[in-house]
């Protein structure tokens, strides 16, 4: 079987050990110079201080000192830092992920390139090594609705690996099947990572969904749905201009991750803040003393400026919610949630009957519709 | 404006009067011999018994007896009655229906025809009219994630309006929208009528990972998503057999009304209590002794039926997760509902390599993959 280095110990990182090792792999955990305490934790028989769950005594810990000994020999390196680490461990790493055979990649978002565009992460990862002259081997997008917690406890949880290269996604795919752990394979790596990104940023609107539940003592249970739904359209839209497959966010990627990131997770505990009527900025600081990074925030952001690189009004127009939530993030004061969020959501008016009869003209016969 | 009779006096029949007052119609409310004690206290400026809510005082209500004189002159009427009573009430109304502009249908399910083919409702009250030698009006179908609760206390809510006659929805629609009560248009009466039928039979599958977390005190959230994404893709896979609208449920009608149907609901409910170990006759009596009644019940089994009308071996094992929960609905005991749940939801493993060797042959070149 293969051996893997997992670079980053924090959850998601640590959870993938479990069906790794489920499945007979050698499990190698390198932990950056944050990870230390978690770190700590595993090597005793602790359960993981982040997703409350003991791994396997059978993974091999690499402390941040350690990493070319924990990429030493390995088939498989699998980036699973902070979304915003991801260049500096790629920088460290590069020489040694050149020679295994695939990179696989958990973290999640934007990068902003050197040029201030905007990218998703294997392109950053793909033009940090042809910057040093290096050949990367196929990246291998892993996404879906995996809650680290759940699945480092070998609950039920479905993935998808996703590379350009289909028959890498398929093969590895096959290889990390533990039965509870089930990814299925892709090769839309644009749709998968820009469907990862996207769904913090939603869960913020659909958080917002619950706050004005808690704050109004009356379920918004319909606006939560179609804001849902606005999601994974917007999410669609987004795929066809970066080049992705429209249909990857009707699946896991999209309306699955979507699900599991609105059930909890600090995208959605945030925004529950803000439909309770919490500013923006007040809701940050309090999740930021909670030690709760929040990745839709910056993700709002980075996606703002994503769009707009496509300088296309007409795009503009379909992201609504995009749009929605970035204006309430963005604000220094507590806005009108649930109008703002209605306002892009709810279906806009459908063109009365005056536009009908233009659409047909004035004599347009008798198998017209007559009200 | 218009004069609209809503035949049904329950919950979403009685709600959908908010947004019709608050834009200016004409609103009658009808009540079957069932309904007496929800008009009384319509009538007496009391909440709705169902959605506590109460209605406008404007709402002309009718008693089962006064049918006639209820839909003398509308401009509209709406079925609004149980499923199982469509065919009766229908039957009833009839001949004052042919004098309508067009028939709205909130009513939801399927509906066994004499012959014993399960049909959409739409195609149930046509057959009807056939018989009778009568023509119908254009029947909308009206669908989406919309409680009636929220709808009724004039809350933000999407829907959807559906006829083949896309004109006479588009038309419709503008003039319900309230602003706050949204609908859209579309033209796939068929791809509406069955994601609104087939959520309360996915909303119990969403409902057992909710009871598998309530008996655990783990939570199943990885399940639970990766059984919504496998719903709508299941539905999308019915709606491509029925002559529907592949996309139709990647919208309102599919992952937003199967959104709101997950949040909260009766077959969600009873979806818990499979969750947490009962077995399903012992969760449906106790559901009965509450008088709620689960949709998804009777709908699971119609909808296997329905499936088995195609007799297309390929589409039974593309819907897995309809046919777990007809199996879990079906047993005198209490099953193994997480395994059986899994097991139609998780990716089924990936073709390992031998396939890859099988799909390439043997010479396949050095451009295949190696590994």
């Amino acid at each position: 079987m293969y051996t893997i280095t997992i670079l980053g110990a924090g959850a998601m990182g640590s959870a993938l050990s479990r069906p790794l090792i489920d499945t007979g792999w050698q499990v190698r955990l390198w932990g950056t110079w944050l990870d230390d305490h978690l770190l700590d934790a595993i090597e005793n028989g602790q359960p993981h201080p982040r997703i409350n769950a003991t791994i396997d005594p059978r993974v091999q810990t690499y402390r941040s000192n350690q990493l070319q000994a924990a990429l030493d020999g390995a088939d498989v390196a699998v980036m699973a830092v902070a979304s915003h680490a991801v260049n500096a461990i790629t920088e460290l790493a590069l020489p040694q992920i050149t020679k295994t055979k695939t990179l696989w990649l958990t973290s999640k978002g934007f990068n902003v390139a050197p040029n201030g565009q905007i990218q998703l992460l294997p392109d950053a990862i793909r033009a940090q090594a042809q910057a040093a002259g290096l050949q990367l081997p196929p990246i291998m997008a892993i996404a879906g609705p995996v809650k680290a917690n759940e699945c480092a406890q070998g609950l039920p949880t479905a993935t998808i690996f996703a590379c350009t290269d289909q028959d890498q996604a398929q093969h590895w795919a096959a290889n990390t099947n533990s039965g509870n752990y089930a990814p299925t394979y892709s090769q839309d790596e644009i749709g998968v990572e820009l469907c990862a990104a996207m769904k913090n940023v939603y869960a913020i609107a659909l958080g917002i969904a619950d706050g004005l539940e808690t704050a109004t003592k009356i379920p918004h249970h319909n606006l939560k749905a179609a804001a849902f739904a606005q999601a994974i359209k917007e999410m669609s839209q987004l795929c066809a201009n970066l080049g992705g497959q429209t249909d990857t966010p009707y699946g896991l990627a999209g309306i699955g991750d979507l699900e599991v990131t609105g059930l909890s997770g600090r995208n959605k505990i945030y925004g529950t803040r803000l439909g309770q009527g919490q500013s923006a900025p007040q809701a940050y600081k309090e999740m930021q003393d909670l030690e709760q990074t929040v990745e839709g925030v910056s993700a709002a952001a980075l996606a703002v400026r994503l769009v707009a690189q496509f300088n296309d009004p007409l795009l503009t127009q379909q992201l609504p919610l995009l749009h929605a939530v970035a204006q309430i993030l963005a604000a220094e004061a507590a806005l009108d949630v649930e109008a703002i969020i209605s306002q892009a959501v709810l279906p806009q008016p459908a063109a009365p009957i005056a536009d009908m009869v233009r659409i047909y003209g004035q004599d347009s016969g008798a198998d017209k519709p007559e009200f």
